[in-house]
């Protein structure tokens, strides 16, 4: 490999970490080493990168000599253990896991929203939940020309978002269904084939879901505006891959729909599928697999004096994880 | 038949006609003799009723002499063209498609809602659109104690409320997928199985579509408060039978989560499934089949003084269309 930075992958076995592989090779990162580290049961799996078989190995504190840059995605608890660690050694740390992502001294960061959060780390960096990552792109460019007051967003998520498993036991499901046989549940509490289920994450004692104090938490920290009200509903959708989002926003001064969808078109990292007379809206199974953050059915909410109603689909284990976590490391290449 | 009734069916061999013929038996409507209608693709065919074999015939201007009752999901054109002759045969017309909705001297009715409204029918009764009928009975003892000044809902809404091919679509379609082979597509214009179309309906000027105005329109028609406002995104996602609605509401006066889910609970036709420390919450899947609104996951909003966050869903089929046309024939037999 003929780049300057040695990488490390944490978690690489999972979903989101083959994301990052593969994310790391397309985006032409400019990797020396590459190290990919999961737990002992994964341990002498070998994965591609940039068409070599890469040994797994097992994390551990001494995993991170010499990196420059660490890419967790192993869970809270392995990250609250090794994060610091990583940083200990000296590696840029790009967390993808809830466990620092509120810690008012660890930056939070959407690199097209907010860049220079990133300089200000001291070892680790956050990413954030995906239904946020996606949302708070499609909200920067219309906060910054008419200042948001209150978002309200209904989420459609797709079983990806909940591992490798939940996606096979969609599978499974949708084919025991199909051919009249009993189903079995294992990753999810319900049904998830041919059902919805509006629960993610633990339910808290206010009555939300972790999942959805994500999407309020997080945003006024990424937006760096703690006046921008959100209040979210999280639902499970029988969608393998891409999370979409109703969004309706209200604002503080006059945004026209026609201005929205200008504002949307121009900023990096959206692309703006929005001609209804040709049926074009962003759609999960288009996006699978793609890196930006698709916006559509922009139109004018009249129940508020200035009010907007959009539609935003992404790539979850993409730009929702490895994308942007990767993008967060080009931040660093770049300066 | 033992009943003192003469009522018809006419659409009686679409998804929503065979609710209507099921829904009038287990509810014991008390009929005298019931005529099946349809287009001549269907003459001919039997359909069950209360165990005897019923034929279908014609639907025609002349199908009404001696009717009490007649049903109507024929959809709006038929029912421009035979809802008239039907009423003025005699008979209270309960009309299920979009036709004479907003019609101003034409009741539209939610029995739980604004039953005293089908009393002033001049022959014709329209029964509203699926996804407004679930919405308004959870929005009605809500607004009848704190007066509600906006809704903001998003759908979550099954293929059965695109009629019988679209299940069969998305039954096909998921096979397909679940094996590697090509999708065909007929009644949507983009695959359904394991994705979520934000488009339901034609889109209109506006940007919306006609589904996401009729939520506008009718609920302030059946609540009888133009004050209310709505907005919305309807959303056709990959589940057979029952929608679910994410429903956002301010209210000009206080109203706690508690209080809201007692009067909820007291609320005829809903039952409330709100305990999310054992991950009870309304699920499609559960409520298919059956007559009441489910209402849960209700929560307070604090981004706006007075607000609720909740989650409701019905059978689409039933209380969204036969149940609720049902029931108002069932206001007459009552009075």
């Amino acid at each position: 490999m003929s780049g300057s930075y040695n990488v490390a992958v944490a978690g690489a076995t999972g979903a989101v970490g083959n994301e990052m592989i593969a994310v790391l090779e397309q985006r032409n990162f400019p990797v020396k080493n590459i190290k990919l580290l999961a737990s002992e049961r994964s341990v002498g799996k070998k994965l591609k990168f940039n068409g070599e078989d890469i040994k797994v190995e097992v994390l551990t504190k001494d995993s991170f000599k010499g990196i420059d840059f660490a890419l967790f995605s192993a869970g809270a608890t392995r990250s609250k253990e090794f994060c610091p660690a990583a940083a200990a050694s000296g590696a840029v740390v790009i967390d993808n896991s809830s466990a620092f992502r509120m810690d008012k001294d660890i930056p939070l960061v959407v690199p097209e929203v907010n860049p220079d959060a990133a300089f200000r780390h001291k070892g680790i960096i956050a990413n954030p939940n995906c239904s946020t990552i996606q949302m708070v792109v499609a909200l920067k460019p219309l906060h910054d020309y008419a200042k948001i007051k209150r978002v309200i967003v209904s989420t459609f998520q797709s079983v990806s978002g909940a591992g490798k498993k939940a996606m096979e036991e969609l599978a499974e499901q949708s084919k025991a269904i199909l051919s009249m046989k009993e189903i079995k549940k294992n990753v999810f509490p319900h049904q998830i084939a041919f059902n919805c289920i509006p629960h993610i994450d633990a339910f808290l004692e206010n009555g939300y879901t972790k999942e959805e104090m994500k999407m309020v938490n997080e945003t006024t920290k990424i937006m760096e505006d703690d006046s921008i009200k959100v209040s979210a509903t999280t639902v499970r959708v029988p969608v393998f891959v891409g999370h979409s989002e109703c969004v309706n926003v209200e604002f503080a001064r006059e945004l026209s729909p026609q201005k929205a969808k200008e504002l949307l078109k121009n900023f990096p990292g959206i692309v703006l599928v929005d001609d209804v007379s040709k049926f074009e809206y962003p759609l999960a199974i288009n996006v699978a697999g793609t890196d930006p953050v698709y916006v559509g059915r922009v139109r004018g909410d009249d129940s508020v004096p200035y009010g907007i109603n959009m539609w935003v689909v992404a790539d979850n284990l993409r730009k929702g994880a490895a994308t942007n976590a990767v993008q967060i490391a080009e931040l660093f290449i770049k300066n």
